[in-house]
């Protein structure tokens, strides 16, 4: 039972810790070719690990890249909801390696903090799942709910591949809901849940005039210059407040509620980290939203890169044959980023001069992911956290997209909670750690979220 | 006498030929430093054959870079006009060499053309003065006008050494006009006068925002994205019709009068060639203006090039730190490049947002240079073209910006008579050539010019 569980979890702490040190010093860094053998010892190392636990039809399943281990314990009973488990067991290289203070793959405890690459992201992340269904297991002999696991190993290098395997295996990975530790909490006060992240339409725009560069001279004046339709488009996508012109942008909005905008501004608004990260002043944008709402809540459109014509020193008169530029769209709940997409070439051909030439291609398009406050999965995970952390978390957005979160939506039809444990921990980056506490709590966090969740 | 003159001058046209074969033989390609030699031989030749006809003090000039060479006629006595001419001795490179029909520097006139690097650009076109001072003082012994000859060796690299030579000269530079032959006729039976160059002020815009490049996902909505603010700053100079919308900038331009109109939109309307060159059907931009009038007589303001973030292949989700454009306006009379330049600025820093910073430099200032139609210079050139080329010549303006006449017109407060022969000659490419007929009557017209301007 819970309490069994949890005392199971505690007094094997050091047990779990050093197993999940075996874990890091596998370099299962996925984008490396020389470390394609790393990467199949350490779907190896987890699968037996899983098997150990008492995870069932533990399978390495192939994709066109890495494998994907999957197991599942579905004993609860056709009553009992089935949760997917995701994470990731491959990690970022290591470079640059002089800044490291002790060796990526030598796990070394200082000051409270595990350092080592995957330390946050992922690998101890996702094993406080499998060290929450050893604790129960363990302790007691039966999880209250069906669970299956599912860990890929190319997130860091785009998931490339695990789109074709989710269409492929639906019916394997169907769910009520799915959850995801790979995330973070603001502090180690206070711990916080996403509960949206932002899809995107990423498009890319190409304006073509004369067949070649011309003379500014000669032609000027004569020409709708395609560096300056670049220009009159871009101009053409915000009004002054950061507004998006673009007509129909915003009519499947889901709007936040006074609720949900209360609880999003109990975030520590960031303000200050935001001014340390950009140089700048003040935020700009949507004057109706707070900071956090805008980089979180709200779609938005931003340019990501111009060009056209001379860019070198000096000076060059011409009127360039071609410009262009990419621009993407971050898109929340409930907006389609194909819909989008249409909306945005409609507008941008409608803009655009008769003059020239546009071409809109549309280079990526994800689904916004969302999963309501008030329910089952957000209510549980939040009673989780304040059962360890002895706070009531607070409920945050998360501005970026992680396009596997929404096919993982759309095709199992399941919400998804993020029950993250990281902090600032240099992932991505030299030093990469994992406060320890963070990694115990985190065990005892889902295993309460597993009992919460059956009852 | 004038008859004795063009006498003098059709019965010797085989041998000014041959000189001028002799000086197109020497390779004075001033952008290449091994052929520094070559410059110093040319500038010798035509000293030499300048002393030859009958021109006094005649000097190699340094400057900083390539010699100018100048000599003077003044014994027309104080009463009778100086009139100042320029020319450039130095031409382009050859290269592609292999392009060429016969060696760019062994001269050969095949189907009426003298082919050579040089023959019309603009050994050939300045030659017709030195031939026209030859036929004049060979045939009566004294020039009509007194006349000053200045010839450069950087036209093609920019004359970076001529402004300076110039301020340092204008004592002996001093005349009641300047004429330039290095320009085109519209045809073999149409000759044209140039009575109109445009100038410049290019401008760089550099828009600065967050301290790096930041994730757009994390600060999208939250910034004013430095590429939207270029995209705002360029949509903001001109109406949907091209009429440019800095507060001021039409305020010093000269309109064009009804019969400046009348005379300029005689001049075949190039509506063909311009499709040819530019691969599109319609001209773009003011409407109330003709496409010569667009192209010549009004003001521009052209983006030559644009850039910031990510414009490589694919994707990346940045906010750009910084992003910049290349801005350059032409200019007619009488605006003042220096005023222009800060009308911009100022209009720059008022439309870009608070948010970011924006700096704004001054690249290049030329200004405009023109000449009335009803000057005496004009007139007598009209008349000249009309006398040999048995029609009268339209009146045109340039669109680009030479910008040594306007120092000239400046510093020595005198019109500029543009008589060019040219034609599609090849200029700057292979098989550069001039039509032989056009170098004779090239000499007969200047010689009508001096005879004329002495009424």
């Amino acid at each position: 039972m819970l309490s069994e569980a949890l005392e199971h979890a505690r007094s094997n702490r050091q047990t779990y810790l050093n197993q999940l040190f075996d874990f890091l010093r596998i370099p299962s860094i996925s984008t490396l070719a020389e470390h394609v053998p790393d990467m199949r010892r350490a779907a190896e190392w987890l699968a037996t690990d899983m098997r150990r636990v008492g995870m069932k039809s533990v399978e390495i399943l192939p994709t066109d890249g890495h494998p994907v281990v999957y197991g599942e314990w579905l004993d609860a009973g056709s009553e009992a909801p089935t949760v997917l488990v995701y994470g990731h067991y491959d990690v970022q290289p290591v470079d640059p390696l002089d800044l490291w203070d002790s060796p990526p793959f030598e796990p070394e405890v200082r000051d409270g903090k595990l350092y080592a690459r995957g330390a946050s992201d992922d690998k101890g992340q996702l094993f406080t799942h499998v060290k929450a269904v050893e604790s129960i297991l363990a302790s007691g002999g039966k999880l209250p709910i069906n669970v299956k696991m599912f860990f890929e190993g190319e997130e860091e290098i785009g998931s490339q591949h695990l789109t074709p395997f989710v269409l492929a295996n639906t019916d394997r990975l169907a769910a009520d809901s799915t959850v995801i530790s790979d995330g973070q909490v603001i502090s180690a006060d206070q711990p916080s849940i996403t509960y949206g992240l932002r899809g995107m339409a990423y498009m890319e725009i190409k304006v073509r005039g004369p067949k070649r560069d011309l003379h500014s001279g000669s032609y000027g004046g004569s020409i709708h210059n395609p560096a300056q339709v670049v220009g009159e488009i871009i101009a053409s996508l915000h009004d002054k407040n950061g507004h998006i012109l673009i007509p129909g942008f915003y009519d499947k909005v889901r709007s936040i509620s006074d609720e949900e905008r209360e609880l999003l501004n109990q975030v520590p608004d960031g303000l200050e980290n935001w001014q340390k990260e950009t140089g700048l002043k003040e935020p700009w944008g949507e004057p109706d939203f707070s900071l956090i709402e805008r980089v979180s809540s709200r779609p938005t459109c931003e340019v990501n890169g111009i060009w056209g014509g001379f860019q070198g020193k000096g000076m060059k008169t011409i009127i360039p044959a071609e410009a262009g530029a990419k621009i993407s769209m971050r898109l929340v709940a409930d907006q389609d980023p194909f819909e989008i997409a249409d909306l945005f070439t409609e507008h941008v051909k409608r803009v655009a001069s008769d003059s020239v030439e546009v071409e809109v291609s549309r280079l990526s398009t994800d689904w916004p992911a969302f999963t309501p406050i008030d329910s089952q999965e957000m209510q549980a995970a939040s009673r989780a956290y304040e059962a360890v952390w002895g706070v009531a978390p607070v409920f945050t957005r998360t501005g970026g997209t992680i396009p596997i979160v929404a096919v993982l939506q759309k095709e199992l039809n399941a919400p998804t909670a993020f029950i993250g444990f990281g902090l600032d921990d240099n992932i991505h980056a030299p030093n990469e750690n994992f406060v320890v506490d963070h990694f115990y709590k985190g065990i005892e966090t889902i295993i309460h979220y597993y009992y919460d969740l059956a009852r």
